[in-house]
């Protein structure tokens, strides 16, 4: 079951050197997530071989425009590409008047169902679930009601322990161990426990835009990877506080606080054309820290 | 007196192939105008080093996201670049709630004056004049109202006839002649006459989005450029009528019978990878037809 984040876009309020505002794509188990859509994403989807006709639902974390200036242009390419396939999208309320002023001027109907989901950025909530996966909101500190995003496994398969496996079990047998089922052979009765072990629930956090708050770290514990703006480094503290931003050292002392695996930065100003001050400052911190970069793509894996 | 005109995207509806949505910037004595401001505008202007600073005025054809998804986008950077300068809108009226709601949700403020210009679109009025040139609205025939933009330099200064100078003329001399002046050295008149010869007014035609429409034919009769859209070949001609648009051979023929000196197509349609099918359908009715190109420049030339 695939786990993959791939960065769209990882400039802050402005594009620069190359860099498009707030985008990603979360694959997992066959669908596929939009989280944000600043400017020119579908340009960055057609770049890095993303079909928009595979995206599901789209998550928007606040309304500053390098957040959704791509949507509605998004929207309606999806139009015009015949999707008939619903759409769900997760956004602060006013988005919807956004979106239709411009379609009520413009004539554009979408031949395609949206179900629009309105965020309560005051509290965290879960907003999506499918069998395999939720998503939660995270209440951020920014200038604007702002949610992160917790995508979270749960009913995981079990993991058959392949040494303790007999020649015995079927391929049916196998499946059964999986699903948590014992298994009965002849009359002899093979315990699940005895064959298989659980599988961790693996997580993602998507935390943009915001100012250094601790509050949420509980909610982010242990999480495989954690993706926190880093919109200034340390000569800006003062003003990345002033904005509600944060530097690459607060991120850190986030991800160090909430024990989480790995740390990607993003949302760099576009005052900074090259980026290692960002890592230096961050791994200083937290060592395991890596820099979103456009077009990359992130595995969490089982181990 | 330069006049140039750059082609910063030339899609259709849909970005496709690398091609972006229409926006185009025409340089004249030292200032540059955009016309119209698809997605990802602000990222072209970027890249073909075209400094969005020094864009004075900007010109909206008409309401379909693919000519403006891109300009809340630019307003807002041009605002994060500290900008001051006055910026002049020219658009249909309904851009302005658009823009307004938008601001109006992520607490945006200009901090440089911009006058919005509401345009009429039943009828060519001049809705921009310096010393040196005039702009003129063109009533297109679209789904949308719409119109084109027909700029057209004016009070241009003579030229000297430089086998007819004589030595005893000073520089000063000289600009007089350019100004129209005649020219008296010791008691000797020299008529200016004599000497100068009129600069024709160059102009261009900027026609998109438009079905096929002989009624533009006088007002574009004689332009040095006419940038007409061609959205589909011939085999889509009803399809191009049944969505008030153009193909290459309508462009052609609207060249034509305005005998044009050049004319460039663009506003292609996503259905086409490559775009050789346009040129050869154009130049059998127009020889002196080329395709607008992302990042190409058209210099119009005085002879």
């Amino acid at each position: 079951m695939n786990f993959e984040i791939t960065f769209l876009g990882v400039s802050a309020a402005m594009p620069a050197f190359g860099r498009n505002q707030t985008s990603q794509i979360i694959h997992h188990h066959h669908e596929n997530y939009l989280v944000d859509c600043g400017e020119g994403t579908q340009l960055q989807l057609f770049k890095f071989y993303k079909k928009m006709s595979k995206i599901g639902h789209i998550f928007i974390s606040h309304l500053h425009g390098d957040h959704y200036f791509g949507l509605v242009a998004l929207l309606s390419s999806m139009n015009m590409n015949q999707r008939d396939a619903p759409l769900h999208l997760y956004a602060p309320a006013e988005l919807a008047e956004i979106l239709w002023v411009q379609n009520k001027v413009s004539g554009t109907f979408y031949h395609y169902p949206i179900t629009f989901h309105e965020i309560d950025s005051t509290q965290s909530k879960t907003i999506y679930q499918n069998d395999f996966l939720t998503v939660q909101t995270i209440p951020l500190d920014h200038s604007l009601p702002c949610t992160g995003f917790l995508f979270q496994e749960k009913n995981r398969k079990k993991a058959l322990i392949s040494e303790k496996l007999i020649p015995e079990f079927s391929i049916a047998d196998k499946v059964a161990l999986k699903g948590g089922k014992d298994v009965i052979i002849g009359e002899k009765l093979y315990k699940n426990e005895d064959f298989t072990q659980e599988k961790r629930s693996r997580s993602y956090a998507f935390c943009s835009d915001t100012k250094y708050n601790e509050r949420i770290v509980d909610q982010i514990k242990n999480v495989d990877v954690l993706y926190h703006e880093a919109t200034f480094l340390n000569e800006k503290a003062a003003e990345a506080t002033a904005k509600f931003h944060s530097t690459a050292e607060q991120a850190a002392q986030i991800a160090q606080k909430a024990n989480v695996k790995k740390l990607f930065l993003g949302h760099y100003s576009a005052r900074y054309k090259t980026l290692e001050g960002f890592l230096e400052e961050s791994r200083a911190v937290f060592p395991n820290t890596f820099l979103s970069l456009e077009g990359e793509t992130v595995e969490i894996l089982d181990k």
